[in-house]
């Protein structure tokens, strides 16, 4: 598996200019995969959200605990721009020492400032909208008992924001993921006969991926046929597969860290004239909607788009989620495709297309690609066909 | 796979007790582990926090969306003490609305009070104070914009404490999900051999465990070769297994909603004194704690016995994280066996013990199980050989 090396130092200074703008001295992540972002670590972080990183224009230190420390620190060797600190405390206390230290200028740990540089007041402390009650409340608590308190500044999809424009580097994980996930999907359709159970396409599916070079899994695979696909998040289960019925499949791989996310609608036999006009709609909204996907067009502009196609089908308001969302080190990041989206799409976004028809009690079926917005329209990384599978 | 049937009326009827006692009219919960505990609904949720919960005296609703609404329609149908609401507003909206419906009179959705019956305030607004910052000042905002204002009561762990002491039911489904990971260790230990790399050793052991019937897994596996072993949070990699070396295995099973987590160290040929030295000092810790636990003993005591074993086996502070922490629902859970808990367990609580010896550059081991306090002591649920596994 080829990652393509990142670099945390221009992240860190995209956030550190971002923080001047708005008059944030020091900025604290706890977000685990904003954290992954800014310090482009690989291989460190899991899935427990146990680190906090403070962000000043002078350094950046990652605070976490010693089952992670050694893995950090390597990594921190081989990137330059983080140091480590393992130090028990909880994040609150130690962002408060941190900025303690900032306003008595010595300086947060790792930084550079030189001896005898004038003494700065703790400016305001740039926190994550995202992060816990409870844990804003340590933070007031920490800082009530300190002699420095900042004002803190809230913020809302601040990192975020950065991350839903990818890099290239980012770009070519995105495709290496979406590799994996391609191939499952031609190895599944050779797999799948009806017989089976959801769950033991979805056993399949996953350990092909798994044994192809995905890390782990981008989200729970949905595998679902009959009326259980008019469930667009149904939990694949006992229910065997049959003749006539259309199944579907809706997995991801997670590979250098960022996932892949795609769904195909599969047919058990000749599916009837109600399944084919439906699968129709959805191919159709889906490729009008790639094909004007551009710099410009905005996340509502799109999902509207696709709405229409499907209305024009005769599927009017079968759809009842979005038409899609950022993908990156998260399944779900910006910008998304939505009635609520009124921003223009930009050059290295990353999204989803994914119109689906939902027929309770018969049938559901979706046609998922996800691909980026380039200068000059939108390039797709998923390589599977748009044809009608019929195993 | 048998699935001990959960009943969701006693769970809200404690929940509803414990609001009584603090004033608190309606609570609002958003975690998706409280919410699948306190509906007690199968198959329904998975890993997206989508979900809202809103509990009066009268009444319980679920907030979800139409990705979710046909599953959880038909749990509510089977269960009966909980309806589903899955209009489209956000969760702050909606509760703001219940709220204003109480405070008329009119009573929340699917509440059964009386016609004619006296208008009643809205009394206070319990919250979780695991809710994202931003959930809260939507609530804020939500609540400025509404004729009735309830107070706000933050609160901690309030449906989390409920879940640390396990029903009968729930001790069969961690069971289940732990027989599925014990028949996993037995496999792995057929399978491996130098010259695999952990991430294989890693995929074959999560593949056995989807196969004999895990829904998924309880946390990202543990495989960890050499010196990799201690970083107590390794991710498996191209690490090739070789003769002399330890291999650290951590990892769990997830059946009928609920955890698993074991870990065995075990040894590629003839292990040297040190290594045999310090898998005693584990085995004699998790062993003597193991013999201890009981009602009344606390976290602090438990952890505190388990480092004076590795102490007096000459492994003092090699330890560096807690000796235990509660499964269920969630791989992490109340009560910790920790420093920092000087609380008594009680019958019902689900611990692991899990003493672990770290030596930076050399090697690390952690010898781990998990159980119930029961009134006499502790029965573990963890079936595997504590024996050096030598292969």
């Amino acid at each position: 598996m080829c990652c393509s090396p990142a670099d945390a130092a221009p992240r860190l200074a995209r956030l550190r200019e971002a923080c001047a703008d708005k008059g944030i001295r020091t900025f604290f992540v706890r977000d685990t995969s904003n954290i992954a972002w800014l310090t482009a670590f690989d291989g460190v972080f899991d899935d427990e959200d146990a680190h906090a990183l403070v962000v000043t224009p002078e350094a950046a230190v990652l605070h976490t605990d010693s089952r992670y420390s050694a893995a950090a620190r390597a990594a921190a060797a081989r990137e330059g721009a983080v140091v480590v600190d393992d130090s028990r405390a909880t994040h609150a206390a130690f962002v408060a020492e941190q900025v303690q230290r900032e306003a008595s200028g010595e300086g947060v740990e790792g930084g550079e400032r030189e001896a005898g540089a004038p003494v700065v007041s703790a400016g305001p402390l740039g926190i994550e909208d995202s992060i816990a009650l409870a844990e804003y409340r340590a933070l007031e608590a920490a800082f009530a008992e300190a002699p420095v308190r900042p004002e803190m500044r809230e913020t809302s999809r601040f990192v975020l924001n950065f991350r839903g424009v990818k890099e290239p580097c980012e770009i070519d994980r995105l495709r290496a993921a979406q590799a994996i996930t391609d191939a499952a999907f031609t190895h599944i359709i050779g797999f799948m006969r009806p017989g089976l159970t959801e769950r033991e396409v979805q056993i399949e599916l996953e350990d092909f991926m798994r044994r192809h070079g995905a890390e782990g899994l981008a989200f729970p695979s949905i595998v679902a046929t009959g009326a259980n696909g008019a469930s667009p998040h149904a939990i694949p289960g006992d229910t065997v597969l049959e003749a006539g019925q259309c199944v579907v499949l809706d997995f991801g791989a997670r590979a250098c860290g960022y996932c892949s996310d795609m769904t195909r609608t599969v047919f058990l036999g000749e599916p009837d004239q109600c399944m084919r006009a439906a699968y129709e709609a959805i191919r159709a909204a889906n490729e009008q909607v790639e094909a004007l996907l551009h710099p410009g067009i905005t996340g509502k502009e799109a999902h509207e788009l696709a709405e229409r196609v499907l209305a024009d089908h005769g599927f009017e308001g079968k759809m009842g989620h979005s038409l899609g969302h950022g993908v990156g080190i998260d399944i779900h990041e910006e910008p998304n495709l939505s009635p609520r989206n009124p921003n223009p799409l930009v050059p290295g976004n990353v999204v989803t297309v994914e119109p689906g028809i939902y027929l309770p009690g018969e049938f559901g079926m979706r046609l998922e690609d996800f691909g980026v917005i380039t200068p000059e329209g939108f390039s797709v990384f998923t390589q599977s066909t748009h044809d009608m599978v019929i195993i």
